[in-house]
């Protein structure tokens, strides 16, 4: 690997510099992504590898990333599990069957990668024989409970109530859906991990709708047999969003890094979840939208914060906004090799 | 004051019981509410005192609360403000001449309550002289940030890049638009108090979208100012949504009661604000869609929490979701006086 900092920082290994990659990297602020994504919907781009693996490079050459990660949506196991998946026009993703009941939920099937997201894991190999080595690639899955929500709501959601509804009255039917979704998730990321992903992220991107003790009970079991069911393989991220109340049990699921929003300040995040996991994050993405001078300033700041410790991944607390300038993300990356060469 | 668990509370008095009221307790998921709301628009009843006090009692009579609320909307003060305000059918609330440029923070005007918004002290006497001392009446504002952003956005929004693109980009422009709209909410709470509240409350519902620090430095000082200068007159609880990460700063605003919401155990919250506060929450409103003996259990767990500290109010972690059954709002209310009992 010519460039290994962001797997020495994964393993919490000092380097020459802070690694830095940025959530959705690959991305329609990108007049290059614009140019494919008007010929093709957002799922042809997926499902077809060539495209897939062309966008998932862009953003390695336009800019001095440490990491790709494969083009994907935490979405395509879906179709795999019996689960009828739109990307509505203009809209997010809409699910034309959602599970409610105990039926749907005995309804729901494991996957085979291999059968259901080939696509998948031809991109990622083709990815990795055009990088030949320079950066690492990054495979990544939804986490438990962001799967289940959607599963269960069927679009985006404001306050997840058919989603609760199931975890309040329904205990038994939440884990043995949960369970199944474990096993997917599992069988997903294997799959990703053996056709040459250095690195999975696990993205948990609606659990900030649980308080603690709910997280602890309902999110947390199956993150965490998920993550150690992957114990020897590659270092995991365990990404969530809105988890800044409860860190202490998002470490407790595992993984090699924890990532963190920008909700909190990355030191006292880092504290919290303890020194013996590496921690990525945390600009807020929306600073991005801000004059340069005060996005240096900033990334300067949480560089700071990281204090030279070994184990710091930057990157975006979320990712990158749609009509953010191709520039402040240059700006970022620039400056945080700037901010943290020795 | 017949009823007056909910005053105490506020004081951080002791009394037979915890008091409880709800967050948007008068809404559309009352059959009582929709028959009034069937024949008129939601500004129409804003600005109809005789509806607007209809509306604020019906929960008062169907339930056992220790609080009233004035219904109205924390975006009743932007027409005087010179901001164009329209409720689309079916959508949310939207403003044709959002607040962008310093020409834009220029033209925002001071309002004169009793000229803008006088069905509003209208409703809240006659309110009084119908509960004559029954249960204390609360008046209402948003908060500063939460204002500002609704003001620059022009409706609901998923990431403020707006609002976070002025307070980057022009930190002046901020700080003189934040400066007239905490004058705008002074004004607009001392005229409720004038016209009979006995408690108000601050929302701040959007500012959960900062970070630890661009909090302190661009909603707190706002907050902090108007609450100063409500001091003498009534209690005032500051409610933020999302603020878990920071209720230490929260509570540095000031604010006799702290309202915090479900991200956060109760009593974890109430030892980070410190116990010279009184603390208002926190139950998940969507724990309302779930069995009754479920909804039962969290309350007792929360009142459990509160460990029969004077100066907890019971209430939800942020308002009633459309479509919560009514018998789920009886059995809160009901099992936080049974379990609080003395």
């Amino acid at each position: 690997m010519a460039n290994d900092r962001f797997l020495k920082a994964c393993r919490r290994e000092t380097s020459d510099r802070t690694p830095v990659w940025l959530m959705r990297q690959a991305g329609r602020y990108m007049k290059e992504y614009m140019a494919i994504r008007e010929k093709h919907s957002f799922l042809e781009m997926c499902r077809n590898p060539e495209l897939a693996a062309e966008v998932t490079l862009q953003p390695i050459k336009a800019f001095d990333l440490d990491a790709a990660i494969i083009f994907a949506d935490i979405l395509l196991p879906l179709p795999g599990m019996g689960i009828e998946l739109e990307f509505a026009k203009n809209e997010g993703p809409v699910i034309r069957n959602p599970v409610r009941t105990r039926k749907d939920i005995d309804a729901v099937r494991m996957i085979d990668p291999e059968v259901h997201v080939p696509y998948l894991m031809q991109a990622i190999k083709m990815v990795k024989a055009e990088l030949a080595g320079k950066v690492p690639l990054i495979g990544f899955s939804g986490a438990p409970f962001t799967l289940a929500s959607y599963i269960i709501e069927g679009e985006g959601s404001r306050n997840y109530v058919n989603t609760k509804k199931l975890m309040y009255g329904d205990p038994e039917g939440w884990k043995a859906l949960m369970d199944k979704i474990s096993d997917v998730v599992v069988a997903y990321l294997k799959a990703q991990i053996a056709a040459g992903a250095e690195v999975v992220q696990l993205f948990d991107s609606w659990v900030g709708c649980l308080g603690p003790d709910d997280f602890r009970e309902f999110a947390l079991p199956y993150t965490k047999k998920v993550i150690e069911r992957l114990k020897g393989t590659v270092p995991v991220i365990n990404f969530g969003t809105n988890t800044g109340t409860f860190l202490n049990l998002v470490a407790e699921g595992g993984g090699d890094v924890i990532g963190v929003d920008w909700r909190v300040r990355l030191d006292e995040a880092w504290k919290t979840i303890g020194y013996d996991h590496a921690i990525q994050g945390n600009l807020d993405p929306v600073v991005l939208f801000g004059p340069v001078k005060e996005i240096r300033r900033r990334v300067k700041e949480i560089v700071d914060m990281a204090g030279g410790r070994a184990g710091h991944i930057f990157n975006l607390g979320h990712g990158i906004v749609l009509g953010t300038p191709v520039d402040s993300v240059r700006a970022v990356v620039d400056a945080v090799h700037e901010f943290s060469g020795k």
